[in-house]
């Protein structure tokens, strides 16, 4: 069974106005997710804002999220940090905590070529008993991890699969075309969460959406429809679940890492899910206005009543 | 007096064989960096691949060169992580360790604006005791740091200067000049080892060339040049300087991390100043064939005989 | 009926190999591609390497390709030029041959906003009798057109459609939902040859696939079953033909014009569809050894006995 | 003697409030140049607006600015257009005009590498008896020329000088290198008009500033201040032109053919050098704010009494 299959929410990082990790947001946003059904949970991902985590707090987040999800779903496990031996040290800390696996990307801040990225994953892979899921997130990073290089690295055994927020399409399709006729060695999953049909129709055996944190249901139903072949049935769900994404253009003018995820959590606090919309330092959280504009279109998407 | 004056060379890291650090080779550098005439020393920035280091090996960097500057001349320390929190960790360390300053760049990974930025700087400082140079090097993170941010946390003594390694001269002039604007709050010095000549004339406190691990003198006299207004000899310097340069475009098709700092190190190899060429993994030092080509050019540059 | 509803290929332009058109392989051409099935022809595009013709070819091209059609289905003609009242000048010709649209790219060479672009097609358009569907090719010209933009000018009657060539599929989602809530005074065809599938799903009017040069009727089939509600057949169809598209990465290290559009010629001449693979200058066409991996190509593919 | 040496503006475009081509208005400002001193004149440029421009309204302006120049400065004509065989449609008529030069860019909305460019500029150069710049603004199309195939042009006499808008001074500094060691084929030029003093100190033969058309006398001053070695006078006429070119930032929010290009036509207008600021369409001209901001940092920098 493909590690990455089904939905996946990146799992969003709840904070309590100090600054300090509201935990017990935490335990309901987990419990939410898992009861909307989704297949695993990814944690200290971009959406939970692992950047600005200090290393007791990535672990106290691992910790807290698998004793939550109590085997019923796997926990995977992002370990961002500039080259391969500061990221194994967060993997082996995930490891060691009970995560299924971890999420590494290419390496920060350093300059490399493709060769080298390579063998930034064999060094990580290397050290580890868990399987590596490779994340593809070129606007974080200075490299698009390139099709060969994955297909390669899946045969070798070195990842089990990729994250692709590359939002590069037709590379994706490529990545699919070519992993299929390598036997599969991969499992592929897209963070595109408003384009989940089609990826889902050009053989993706996942999705990573942010949105889900929001509507877990809807993620999961869009998958059902996908897999039982009702294609109509999967574009309207995604159709609808698209105007909710609205969301995340509600707010004008800000950071990469305040709008969307922003949107999420004022979107999660009106539903109830977790207790406010606190942002870590230096990102400020939604304005008043903003939030209600974020409420009017979880209303209207039949959310909120 | 600036911060920033004069030839401050980011040290490069030497390695053994096994990947571990060579001390002794870091040793003779900072030697022969002290007895070129440098003004100060830069440990852990990129061209001290900083990125494939673990905080131990950074702190072991930071001490030994300190150790072996032994006031001479101040050690400004680089401080590369995620966000502020995690920066100023480093930050931390290299203070009670007896750094002069550090030096900060914008947050990784994460996606800000420039108010968030403006804040990041603002977090780092408030914890510290020794200056704050704000580093811009955009190729390497998401953002370029603007003038008007710039002077305004010099103008609020949160960072004393700016080392500016975005090839941009003109921001870079129109930095230079809104600083003289604002009564000079900050310290501003260039990167770009090929055109210092020129940046000293328009107002550059000094400059910070990974070729004056090569060649500090000759930056030395370049600077000292421009100091007593001897313009066509500091351009002569600069000329003879940029030909010694171009063993930076030996190695071709290489990463961004492997070339020029490649050629560095197997042109301070050649002139026995370190022990080898060794990169750290997973990077490849220069093939026999390119080391040649590089001394050929240092050769020529009358630095080996 | 939407205007670029179905398949509607960007014609090739073939050369003699003394740089001349070649205007028996262009009627050869159309004839192909009307037998193939496809619903409109779109003369003058990138595919149609317009860049390298002048006034005069231009309207050769024109005045050829409508006699041959002859009224089956639609001819559509690119206008490339920097800007409005230039364009018009190409249009209105266009226009007096016959078209039946023309296709308008953002201003090139100049460096214009959203509010300028807007008013470089109300200004193209006030000229014209005939339609005018907006060309998004980012990758040609500076200016990727927005989403609500592009909507307003729908609203205004100064587009009818927009051929979307910028590869971004979030963007051409929000701009499918969004010119469906607006009534859909827009038509809204692809240029992503190897995810029509997926884009007919979303809603895509129409595709306009360099590729279709090659293997129209596969396109057509593609779309028939995209119509019929068969995505199972779609996505295959779109597979088989994705591996029809592979011809495109034969050659290596070639330039934008010279690669893709060079096999999609070397693949028309190897099925006796056009006379040569000639590029026009300063291109060179494929080398022996690409031509026979094209070929190889085009053979398992199943188009070549 | 070099056909790029010292001061040679790019010329704006004055126009009539109906659209019109102002010719009163382009007369008085090739007087107030050439009173000004400088050196040559280049027309047809980005800054002139071309782009905006039909061929008959070119040819009018080159024809103008021939006939009111009467031999005292050589007139240089720009010739942007798709692709080889349109841009020499445009250099030969400028050469029947009497044009002194002709500066061609890389192709336009073409993709073509490095060789194609290489032979983009050879077709050109032999339909023409006058000598060929290379135009280098990579901001308007898609590519960069490269220092080899400059200097190489330049040693097979295809062009004879270069005329940087790049933005890259290590670029540019290798050029003159490499031009130096080549025997100085080429006329090298750059468009940086805030760091002249510095681009002639490392070996520019001349600028092309669009400031200049304000304030001409002061670019001259600057010129001659370098060729007599004095680089003090160099620099602190730069710092003074500088203060002044801050009116291009005056306009805040405006595409890259509105702010700049209007700020200096707002300037060379309250000079009474031309009639006023008009802006060819879609462009909006500056709003009386913003000419009154305009007009105060021209009066500070004593221009304006």
């Amino acid at each position: 069974m493909s590690i990455l299959r089904g939905v996946v929410p990146p799992v969003l990082t709840p904070f309590h106005a100090d600054g300090s990790l509201d935990l017990a947001s935490l335990d309901s946003l987990v419990e939410h997710l898992i009861g909307g059904g989704v297949h695993g949970l990814f944690v200290l991902g971009s959406s939970g804002q692992v950047a600005y985590l200090t290393d007791a707090e990535r672990d106290t987040v691992v910790e807290r999220v698998i004793a939550t999800a109590a085997g019923r779903v796997p926990v995977m496990v992002g370990t961002p940090d500039l080259t391969a031996r500061r990221v194994l040290d967060h993997a082996r800390r995930a490891q060691a905590l009970g995560a299924s696996a971890v999420v590494v990307t290419a390496p920060l801040y350093a300059l490399n070529n493709s060769a080298e990225i390579a063998d930034h994953f064999r060094l990580v892979a290397a050290g580890l008993d868990i399987p590596v899921i490779a994340y593809d997130v070129p606007v974080r990073g200075p490299a698009k991890l390139g099709r060969d290089m994955l297909v390669q690295l899946g045969r070798e055994g070195v990842i089990a699969g990729v994250k692709d927020s590359s939002g590069d399409d037709v590379a994706f399709r490529r990545l699919v075309d070519a992993n299929r006729a390598a036997g599969s060695p991969l499992s592929v999953s897209t963070g595109h969460e408003v384009m989940c049909d089609g990826m889902f129709l050009l053989g993706a055996d996942g999705c990573v959406p942010g949105l889900a944190n929001v509507d877990p249901a809807g993620y999961v139903r869009l998958f059902e429809a996908a897999e039982r072949g009702d294609w109509e049935a999967a574009r309207a769900e995604q159709d609808r679940i698209n105007r909710l994404f609205e969301i995340a253009f509600v707010p004008q003018g800000r950071s990469g890492d305040a709008g969307g995820i922003g949107a999420f959590k004022a979107a999660c606090a009106a539903l109830g899910v977790i207790a406010s919309g606190t942002m870590p330092a230096p990102i400020e959280a939604l304005s008043a206005e903003e939030v209600a504009d974020v409420e009017a279109i979880v209303r209207e998407a039949g959310l909120l009543r």
